[in-house]
C-alpha cells in the first residue's frame, strides 16, 4: 500500500517526498473485517483516509463489473477445455456467488446491489491452509497446491470400490467415488488388525469397536524443513504429503460444490459463479468444483469462474467509490486492458491490491 | 461372530463342539460393502450361510423398526435437555435419514422400504478418524472424542469476532460463529509476519500473497505415545491435540447438519433422523448437529437421534430375515427389553453386532 501511495504522489507531481501534494487527496477503500479491525492503523501509518465498505456488497459490485465490463473474464472449466470464455447475457440476474476465502459465503444476487447471504461454510481456504500447515512441511498456499497436483488421493481416501470391491450400482455410485475422505487411514489400521487376528485365529476378539483398536506403528514426526514429510504410516510407508494435500483439496472443493448446488436448487438459480482467492486458477480446484456442479445437477448446471477471482471485493470497493475522471463506461477499454496486463505480470504490484483475505480485508487504493 | 455362533450352538443343544446341531441351521445376515467383499471368508471360517442384504434398504428397515417398535428410542438433544424422548406419530413418512459412518448418506424415505439416496458427503467419521490419526497421538475413536470434549476450538478456528472484532450484524453472524475451521492457524502465521514487518517498517514487502509467507517455527513432531502432542506451534506454544480434535468434530458435524438441512428443504422433509456409528451418543456431536438444524431452519426443524444409532443396518437385516418364532409384533416387548439391556452392558457381546462399519459391513447373527 505504501508503494502505491508513493507512486500516486510521484505521478501527481510529487517527487520522493520533496514537493508532493497533501496525502489527503488519496484515499484507501477497504472492505472486510480488516477494514474495521485495522482501520486506525492503516490510516495512521499511511496518513491517508480509509473508507470502509461492506464486504458482501463490494463482492457483488465487483462481480457485476467483471461480468458486464471485462471481456474474456468469465469462463467454464473442464479438463478437455480448460478455459471456455462466456459472453454475458442481457440479464445476468439472479445468480449465486460462492466466495471462497478463509471461509465460504453463498450470496444470492437478485439485481445490482441486491443480494442476500443465503449460507456459508467454515470449510474453506483457511481450513486447507491450516490443516496442511499441521500435516505437511509446506509453508505457502502455492506450495500446498503444488503438492496437491502431485498427489494421489486414492492412497488416503476410501473409495466406493475399496468398500464394495466394485461400483455400488443400486444407488449410482462409481467405484472411484470418494466414500470417505481420509477414510483409508482408518481402514488400513483396521486391516492390519484383522490380519494380526487372522494369523492368531479369530477367537481372541469378537467385536471391533473403534475403542478396541490396537495402536499401529504410526505417527512418524513431520519435518519442519520440507514439503514432503508425513505424520503417519501405512504398511511401514509414511503417508505422503502430496496425497494428503490432494485429498484435502478434493474434500473441501467437493463440499463447496455440493453446498453451492443445493443452495442453487433451493433458490432456483441457474448460474453459479465461484470467486475468492482460494481458487487461484488452480486446475484441480476448478475441475472439482465444475465436476461437483455437473454431477449433482445431472449436467443441468455449470460452474463459472473468473480470471480475476481474487479481486472481487477490492474492485467492488474501487468501483463503488467512482473516483473523479473515472467513468465506468467511458474508461472501460483502458481499465480492462490495464487490469489484464497487471494480472499477467504478477511480479509487479497491481493497481488494485486484492489481498488474500486472511482477516477478510481487501483494499483498493483510489 | 464366532462367539455368537458358539453360543447359538450351546443354547440349541450342542456343548463345546461335542454334539452340536449342524451349523447350517444358523445363518449370518450381512449388509454393506463387507457383505460382498468378505462374504466367502466369513462363510468359510465360520461354516455358516452368509446372506447379503442391501445396505441402504437395511438401514431404513432398521430405522422404521426402531421408530415404531422401541419405546424411549428416538430423542431430541439440547444442552438444557439432553435426552427428550419423542413418541412416534401415526404416519412417520416422509423423513430424511442421515447415516454417518465412514462417509455420510442422505436417504429420503417415503414409505416402508421406499427410499432414495438423495445425496452423500465424504466428510464423515472416516475423515474424523483419519485426520486425527495423523494429527494427534489418539489411537481410538473414543480417545478422539474424549480429547474433543476437553478442547477449545477458538484456539484454532477463526471466528467472526477474530475477523471483525465484533458481530457482523448486517448478515446476522455472531462474533462466536466459526468463519473458518482451522483458519486461525493461518492467521497467526500471518500475524507473526505482520508484526515482524511492523518492527522493521512496512517498506520491505508491499503485498502479502500467500506464496510470500515466511516460514514459522512450526511443525513440532507428533508423538506416537500419547494423545496430547501437537504438530505445529503458535507463538511458541504447540497447538493442542484437544483443540484440534474439537475443531474437527465441529467442522464435520456442522457440515453434515447444514447439508442435511438443505436436503430436507429441497425434498420438503420435516423430520431429520441422524444415525450411524459416528455419533456414539457423544454430546458435542449431537449438540452441533442439533444446533445446525435449528440454526439453518430458523427453529422450524429439529434433529432426531436414536439410542441404538449404530445398529440400524444390522437390525434391519435381522428384521428383514424374520426368523421363525420371531414375530415382529408378538415378541416386541421381550426384544425391546433385550436390546436395551444389552446396550447398557457394553462389555458383553450384543445379540446384534453393529460393527462400526469401516468397510461398510454390518452383520446380524440370526
Amino acid at each position: 500500500m505504501r508503494q502505491l501511495k508513493d507512486k500516486h504522489m510521484r505521478l501527481n507531481g510529487g517527487g520522493d517526498g520533496s514537493s508532493s501534494p497533501p496525502a489527503s487527496e488519496l484515499c484507501v477503500m477497504a472492505t472486510g473485517g480488516g477494514a474495521y479491525k485495522y482501520h486506525d492503523k492503516i490510516r495512521d501509518v499511511l496518513g491517508v483516509d480509509v473508507l470502509r465498505e461492506d464486504e458482501m456488497e463490494c463482492l457483488i459490485i465487483g462481480l457485476d463489473f467483471f461480468i458486464n465490463e471485462i471481456p474474456c473474464e468469465v469462463f467454464t472449466y473442464s479438463e478437455a477445455n480448460p478455459m471456455q470464455f462466456v459472453e454475458p447475457s442481457d440479464n445476468i440476474y439472479p445468480y449465486l456467488l460462492v466466495n471462497i476465502g478463509s471461509g465460504v459465503s453463498f450470496l444470492k444476487v437478485s439485481g445490482p446491489r441486491e443480494y442476500q447471504r443465503v449460507g456459508g461454510t467454515s470449510l474453506g481456504g483457511g481450513t486447507f491452509w491450516g490443516l496442511l500447515s499441521l500435516l505437511t512441511g509446506a509453508r505457502t498456499f502455492d506450495e500446498m497446491l503444488e503438492l496437491a497436483s502431485q498427489g494421489d488421493n486414492s492412497k488416503v481416501d476410501m473409495l466406493v470400490g475399496d468398500i464394495y470391491g466394485t461400483d455400488y450400482n443400486k444407488i449410482g455410485l462409481k467405484s472411484t467415488t470418494i466414500a470417505s475422505s481420509f477414510g483409508k487411514i482408518f481402514r488400513e489400521k483396521q486391516q492390519a488388525e484383522h490380519e494380526a487376528e487372522d494369523s492368531g485365529g479369530l477367537h481372541h476378539k469378537d467385536q471391533h469397536h473403534p475403542d478396541q483398536q490396537t495402536p499401529s506403528q504410526n505417527a512418524q514426526p513431520s519435518s519442519p524443513d520440507g514439503p514432503s514429510p508425513a505424520p503417519a504410516a501405512h504398511g511401514g510407508r509414511p503417508y505422503s504429503a502430496a496425497d494428503i494435500s490432494v485429498a484435502l483439496l478434493y474434500a473441501i472443493s467437493n463440499n463447496i460444490g455440493q453446498i453451492a448446488f443445493l443452495q442453487s436448487q433451493i433458490h432456483n438459480l441457474s448460474h453459479i459463479y465461484f470467486g475468492g482467492s482460494f481458487i487461484r486458477g488452480h486446475p484441480q480446484t476448478m475441475n472439482t468444483l465444475s465436476y461437483a456442479i455437473n454431477f449433482w445437477s445431472g449436467g443441468a448446471k455449470q460452474a463459472y469462474f473468473l480470471r480475476h477471482e481474487g479481486y472481487l471485493g477490492a474492485v467492488g470497493a474501487f468501483v463503488k467509490r467512482q473516483p473523479r475522471n473515472w467513468g465506468r463506461r467511458r474508461s472501460f477499454e483502458q481499465t480492462a486492458l490495464e487490469l489484464r496486463m497487471r494480472a499477467r505480470t504478477r511480479a509487479g504490484p497491481p493497481a488494485v491490491d486484492g489481498d488474500w483475505n486472511v482477516a477478510g480485508e481487501e483494499v483498493a487504493v483510489v
